[in-house]
């Protein structure tokens, strides 16, 4: 492993060989479940990664935002679904890209959408292809089973927009047992055949049959009747998919390397220059039994440093101490020591930041891959 | 006020009108006060609202990254202080700043730093000038009283270093009443001013004696003594700030401009554009009683619509519902309409953005003002 003497801190280190080791553990069980992935590009917003997870088979990527679908439309993948209910005020941006070449497929959920997105891709001169989500757990959005075939039947009935298939999206998998997430996942897995089988019925037959969230690929019994699946942090991997147990502490690819700035034996605590900025103010882990404050402490090779944490943050700075109370290892946070601290929310981490510092590549020094950040 | 319709959501928003009388409220106080204001570059990160701090009689920035410092200076703020203690890996390019011709003060708080950050002024070829923090709450970093004169003393001595003074922070005034935090700020003020009086009596003179954060400047009963004074929240405002008595909510200057994208009328809940970037993870309304959820929803206008609130966050998300279980009003938020939702946190709402949608301002029009983000 290179030196990071010429990194400046706080920066995100990304471990090219855990984070080839997920996307081929992730292609296998998808291979397992015979159903193509299309993971999720808003965790790693880098074409870099991109070409990796397209490389192990993914079909094409989801995107959460058109400046993704733009930015790795640019990287070379044309094969896009922007998997976030469309605003009207974006058809015109979506339409661009499609005249570009890409193949971009839009989602909406509601019955007022879809006029006023027909309307404005008549207005771009464009055929949009839309996908209806099926709301599965009263998560977050999607559709009510029950309106699913009118739905679709309005979308197939505009001269301007192609009714192309459905998706679910099972957020209610996160914070269950292995075992709940494999009864969510069937549930959610039969409700989209369902769906799928109503519109067949109808005339309305499903290019697109989508089923997503980490955990519950990880943990279904069966993805029969799924064309796709969608999941996105699993090529990372954090704190919180450890602590729900879809992955170990040493799959995490991604940490936040930072420097020792203050030391303060009597208060147990160590000052770093990764902050609430730098980490995100994600907690998500205190919702675990495996609570590891703003992340947990490893050394520059990776390394954990049993019992160290990051307990607080400022907008600048993190503190670090232990859970059990017992004193820090001081001798190897002395100023201007070098950490790498593991997130809780990889996602969330991430998009403070530039790009990533990556290691354990073929290179064998350190690259350096851009991401696309905002809207 | 002119029309939103061709800002892409998520987009910041930047009352100029608020932004200027919180700037202004903040000046009078200052000059009340008889002690000049070094605001906190870290909220704005963005050289047009420097321009107005500085013309409001600031002395000169805090900020809390290189990044920043570059980003002022350029944008003809020469006098910095850079508030974070100093890693001595980072000298090099504060040194680079000061060849420039940048007034960058440094910070440190504890003894092992000084020789490093002095050998790394040394063959940077540099005079650095250095403050020492005094932690006067325990709350976050600082050396302890005691240290104070030596720990000058041996900056003094270093031939590329320069002592330049004392700063505090007082974290711990988050989260008071106001007469507890006159009574924090003052127990602070005593401090520095005890720390001023050892440092002179030891022949150290402290050209800077900084004072800090936004609440203890508005409810202290004096600054006397103080050289200076560092707060950064009050130009924005925000929930958090309302919520402890610091600004009312008519004050916030920053907002996020949102799309509705999705309606479920039966599970009363309008889905928005914005999520857990565009918004940030902060909760910190969630510790006082004036709880924000992720933030209070506004029209396009910004005129409240009373009790309804952003509940919770998906990275690209945004659900919207009403505190009192009242059904939301639904027929203002139809899917392609567009609110703005005030932040808890506006530090860490802005920190996703590359820049502010300014209205209000004398161009009568919506001027598109940058920030500098990451390190």
């Amino acid at each position: 492993m290179s030196s990071f003497d010429d990194v400046a801190t706080p920066a995100l280190i990304l471990d090219r060989s855990r984070l080839g080791s997920n996307i081929d553990t992730m292609a296998r069980r998808a291979a397992a479940l015979g159903v193509p992935l299309r993971p999720h590009g808003k965790t790693p917003k880098c074409g870099d990664v991109a070409r990796l997870l397209i490389e192990a088979g993914a079909v094409g990527l989801t995107v959460s935002t058109l400046r993704e679908a733009e930015g790795y439309f640019a990287a070379g993948v044309a094969d896009l679904f922007y998997a976030v209910a469309l605003a009207p005020a974006k058809v015109e941006r979506a339409a661009a890209l499609i005249a570009r070449g890409a193949a971009l497929t839009c989602l909406i959920d509601h019955r007022e959408a879809i006029s006023a997105i027909g309307g404005a891709a008549a207005s771009a001169d464009a055929t949009l292809p839309l996908v209806v989500e099926l709301d599965v757990d009263g998560y977050r959005s999607g559709a009510s089973p029950g309106d699913v075939v009118a739905l679709a039947r309005t979308i197939a009935d505009h001269d301007n927009l192609r009714f192309a298939g459905v998706m679910s999206y099972g957020g209610a998998s996160y914070g269950c047992t292995p075992s709940e997430v494999a009864g969510l996942a069937e549930t959610h897995r039969l409700a989209l055949v369902e769906a799928r089988d109503d519109l067949r019925a109808a005339g309305l037959p499903c290019g697109m049959v989508s089923f997503g969230s980490t955990p519950a690929v990880l943990h279904a019994r069966s993805m029969e009747g799924m064309t796709e699946l969608r999941c996105g942090i699993y090529a990372f991997q954090d704190l919180f998919q450890a602590a729900i147990g879809a992955c170990t502490i040493d799959d995490i690819a991604l940490s936040v390397l930072t420097t020792v700035i203050g030391v303060r034996r009597e208060r147990n605590r160590v000052v770093v220059d990764a902050g609430g900025l730098a980490m995100s103010k994600d907690l998500s882990t205190a919702r675990t039994s495996h609570d590891a404050g703003y992340g947990l402490v490893c050394d520059i090779d990776g390394m954990p440093m049993p019992d160290v944490h990051m307990s607080t943050t400022s907008q600048e700075l993190g503190l670090l101490t232990t859970f059990s109370g017992a004193p820090l290892p001081f001798g190897r946070l002395r100023i201007g020591d070098r950490v790498r601290v593991l997130p809780n929310h990889a996602d969330m981490t991430a998009a403070a930041h530039d790009g990533y510092h990556v290691i354990g590549g073929p290179s064998d020094g350190i690259d350096y891959w851009k991401r696309f950040n905002g809207w």
